[in-house]
């Protein structure tokens, strides 16, 4: 593996603070005090799953207390908030980790971070025995760290036999009925929990699955549902640190967690999650250098939470234009396109773009309701939002509503990756109903239909008309009898719906004329026919450019639905020598070069538009 | 004013609320028992400076306690983190707002938002005395809430007249030399900034310019340091709600602080500042129906500050392309073109948008690093960054320096109203030098400025050719005879940089090709040549679509250097009449045609590498 840039720089750290050699090896537990003072790794996993890692950051440990939060999580999963609530507060004790902190009366431990909380947690998690209990605290730590955890079971028999003050905290508990049972079994899931071994890199991928809504940003498993998220993440934040939590928001400002083993791990919600190891400790039972490095990258990188990003000015609407401004890529006769200048203006598309939350949803909602006198379609395109938060949902949900209520025409598209949003908004907008807002694969296909519908109601639709050859587009200005001659030349045939008309390397010698019916331009390989470039319409033509300069056809055209055309060939044409062809050729070739600088023209909107 | 959909929301929220009777107008001041029970209001700012509002947004109150975040970011200002520090800590007490709460041996109190830290907090104000104190103070809260403020001088008699417990503790803080001189102007400025009137859509603004990261989203004014907003925010979210904040946190999650003067105001950062007033106070000094709104208002729309939106997936490279797929609006020859096909990889452009965040920043050096191999220039386009912390500062400069450092060729685009962006990049790649990376203003003409180093490097830069008439894009396929035939017809002229060749609205008769120098088409009204259309190389032409379609110049053409042309007036060709003359007027269209087939194509592969 190549090192990047940023593990340059955590490198550095490492060389920087190797020096720092105060604190000493946990000894409370006999176990802990035999691992080498000098290991030291830092791992940073980013949201998308990308590991960054200097040092030390394979060599296994025991995770200690940082298990709490996680074991925190499984409980509230297993319990619900109101119950986990009436076991456990979540006010800081502003003591030290090992206090007792009980509420007066209730019994009930300050908060799941100090020792108290954290086994009355342990006795939450389901399961009717110590083996179930841990048996299940595993599969979930092994989820969020990506591969299988197993106990050290040295250092479990060490701190089971040593640990009386939690022996002492776990009765008191058992005789406030915070623990309801025996409590003997649930203080061994503890001790087993503490002792579960990690290294640095699974705690930096713990951390991201926090980070990430707890999702594993790697494997993509969910261990810990959306809405207990924030729940795990501000006990961290008021709790996390001990007596220490209020400066860590103020100084690091991330949600963290620690534990005598010597890791730390801090969440930065929705970018990443890091952890660093180092085994000697401060007082408060801290990893020293681990501290010094969070503080260090924290700084450097300005990764607090509540630090807001310098400029704020929300481009959520990437484009906006009507369909007078940006056609389907269907093909339509002068007279349609005159029509679409017109009435385009009813169809308005919103290309949206990055995060829809409250403010960027309200940005859209104001613009969708000054443009509603003059629009009978909206379609709103998903292609680019990168995430959904509850208000954004809330705010154009209701402005659906709202636009729906009224008659307007709601289309979505590109929604169909976004998760369970279009589920969502069905079931917000319209329990039965099912036509209430209609969804398309892409822009092009949405504009197609809305464009169809107009011309429908100005009864220029397609299955109504058919157009003869002197009203084609390229016979524009020519004289009847000019008509006439080149009607001499004229092939008539008819494709059923998917037959192919022309094949792409195919000799080129003739143009095209639809008289009636849709065919399709593919540019794709064969048996893929899936890049749409246009839909061409009854009175355009295709294959004129051969016209002008010969060689293969470069695109395959099939028939989109029973088409009939006439196909001119130009050789023939030619070959004739006449004067009345020569006259003729030069005007199909004038008229070849309008339409194609017609095109260019309206393509270079496009492009003004989109750019 | 139209009332808004969010608006009708708050309304809601007013008629469910208004029914909750419980709690007491606070009683401890006597003033603060006069005020209306019944009055109620909810206001919402973003920080884009939209205003919601609901009830009695109005109706004037005194800020008391929650004026404590807020001086104690001018305590900041005016003494830096370090000193304040010294005089007070930052963790939360887990006691109620008028616990004393000194640190035993320091005396310090535990945190700025109890009496004691807050009366502390407004003795490190800038100042000598009372008077100069609450007028730095007032102009502070006016900056925040966009208009001017006084104290309600009825209120600050009675608090003034009442006040003994917070006397005594200010001479506790004056004995531990927490406060260094006499306390009791200090006293008296506290008073007076508990007093101050404001309503609840001042209160809004005010946590709408924190959410903002300390700029009034309305007016603009920065009314505290952005290294500070942080701070205060964390302070707020520990111990802002006293001995609730963690079960705040927890269940609302957005920094808070409330008053007994009935106003509970809450930060989503980076989003809203959201305010309600109510008098009627619960046992703690909350007003009822504030936490019952606020707690409703952030569970509907999800205004947790550590709930992480649903779907992260970044979309911080809009668009990412070379040169041979996208040029700049420079039309060259066709032999240029086949250079540029081929060299133009060499030339790599991204465009740029939304977030630049560690993550966000780490996919675009991913990305660079790929390309490194191939790529000479590399174009990076700002116009659609919205934001950018400093972790992504430092991960884009690491990696410019990087590419500097191997000779790539660095610009930046629509970077120059990027704040401080640019001037920060500038010190951190090159202190004296200013050739190490390059600006401007648009993708175009950065485009344009890479294909002239590559022609140049290729030997066919516009300085050094001029094109003579019979090796013109448009006389291609011509034989000799049928130049002199053409040549007969040209005109000659030259033109002065800066001179108008032809002007939008003129009659059209003639085609203009360019044996040497660059002509500018521009569409913009007169006197405002902003909008660049193209610009012309020798051996292309302008005015050729007037041979197809006659009528009007559509464009006006300037020349940009200068520049000789030769005309042909297409009119005088068709007055000859000859075989010869129709010969080759039919040659012209086709190759006119031809010309126009190649640039729609070229465009329409734009759009595809743009949609």
């Amino acid at each position: 593996m190549e090192i990047t840039l940023f593990e340059e720089y955590l490198n550095c750290i490492l060389d920087d603070y190797k020096t720092l050699n105060s604190g000493e090896l946990a000894n409370y537990i006999p176990e802990l005090a035999k691992v080498d003072p000098e290991l030291f790794g830092i791992a940073i996993v980013t949201v998308d799953g990308h590991v960054y890692q200097a040092g030390d950051t394979r060599h296994n440990f025991t995770i200690q207390s940082i298990s709490k939060p996680f074991v925190y999580g499984i409980a509230l999963d297993d319990n619900g908030v109101d119950e986990v609530i009436k076991k456990i507060d979540v006010e800081p004790s502003g003591e030290a980790f090992n206090s007792i902190s009980l509420e007066p009366g209730t019994g009930r431990p300050r908060n799941a971070m100090i020792n108290a909380g954290a086994i009355a947690t342990t006795g939450l998690v389901a399961g009717d025995n110590s083996d179930i209990k841990i048996n299940r605290i595993l599969k979930k730590f092994g989820e969020y760290a990506g591969h299988e955890l197993s106990v050290d079971m040295s250092v479990y028999k060490s701190e089971s036999a040593t640990g009386h003050r939690n022996k002492a905290i776990s009765y008191l508990l058992r005789n406030s009925q915070i623990i309801e049972r025996d409590p003997e079994p649930v203080l061994d899931t503890y001790f087993k929990q503490c002792s579960i071994l990690v290294n640095c890199r699974d705690l930096a991928l713990m951390a991201a699955t926090l980070a990430n809504n707890g999702v594993n940003p790697i494997t993509g498993i969910r261990t810990l549902s959306e809405k207990y998220v924030p729940k795990v993440l501000s006990v961290m934040t008021s709790c996390g640190m001990y007596d220490y939590s209020g400066a860590w928001l103020f100084n690091i400002g991330m949600p963290a967690k620690s534990g005598v083993g010597g890791g730390v791990l801090a969440v930065l919600p929705g970018q990443i999650g890091l952890a660093v190891f180092s085994p000697k400790l401060d007082l408060h039972g801290n990893s020293v250098r681990g501290l010094a490095a969070c503080a260090k990258i924290s700084n450097d990188f300005g990764f607090h939470m509540l630090r807001i990003s310098t400029i704020s000015n929300t481009s959520i609407i990437r484009n906006s234009y009507n369909a007078s401004q940006m056609r389907s890529k269907c093909i339509r006769r002068f007279d349609q396109l005159r029509v679409l200048d017109e009435e385009g203006k009813k169809i308005h598309i919103f290309e949206l773009s990055g995060s829809l939350t409250f403010v960027s949803a309200e940005i859209i909602s104001n613009e969708v309701l000054s443009l509603m006198k003059y629009t009978d379609y909206f379609i709103f395109d998903f292609l680019r939002i990168s995430s959904i938060d509850q208000a954004g949902f809330e705010i154009i949900s209701e402005l659906m509503e709202k636009l729906i209520s009224i008659l307007k025409k709601v289309i979505f598209t590109s929604i169909q990756d976004k998760y369970g949003l279009l589920k969502e908004l069905r079931t917000v907008l319209n329990e039965s109903d099912n036509c209430k807002f209609r969804t398309f694969k892409n822009i092009d296909l949405a504009l197609e239909h809305c464009e169809e519908e107009i011309l429908y109601k100005c009864g220029m639709h397609e299955d109504m008309i058919s157009v003869s050859f002197k009203d084609q587009d390229l016979c524009r200005d020519l004289e009847q009898e000019e008509i006439d001659f080149l009607e001499s030349f004229l092939k008539f045939s008819e494709y059923k719906n998917g037959e192919f008309i022309i094949e792409q390397g195919d000799d080129a010698d003739s143009i095209y004329f639809i008289l009636s019916g849709q065919v399709n331009v593919d540019l794709s390989e064969t048996e893929h026919f899936n890049q749409r470039i246009a839909v061409l319409n009854p009175g355009t033509a295709f294959g004129e450019l051969a016209m002008i300069d010969g060689g293969k056809r470069s695109a395959t055209v099939i028939a989109d639905s029973d088409v009939k055309c006439a196909a001119l060939n130009f050789y023939e044409l030619e070959k004739d020598g006449s004067e009345m062809s020569k006259q003729v050729t030069l005007k199909l070739t004038r008229n070849i070069a309008k339409i194609l600088s017609d095109r260019l023209r309206r393509t270079n909107e496009i492009v003004k538009s989109l750019s």
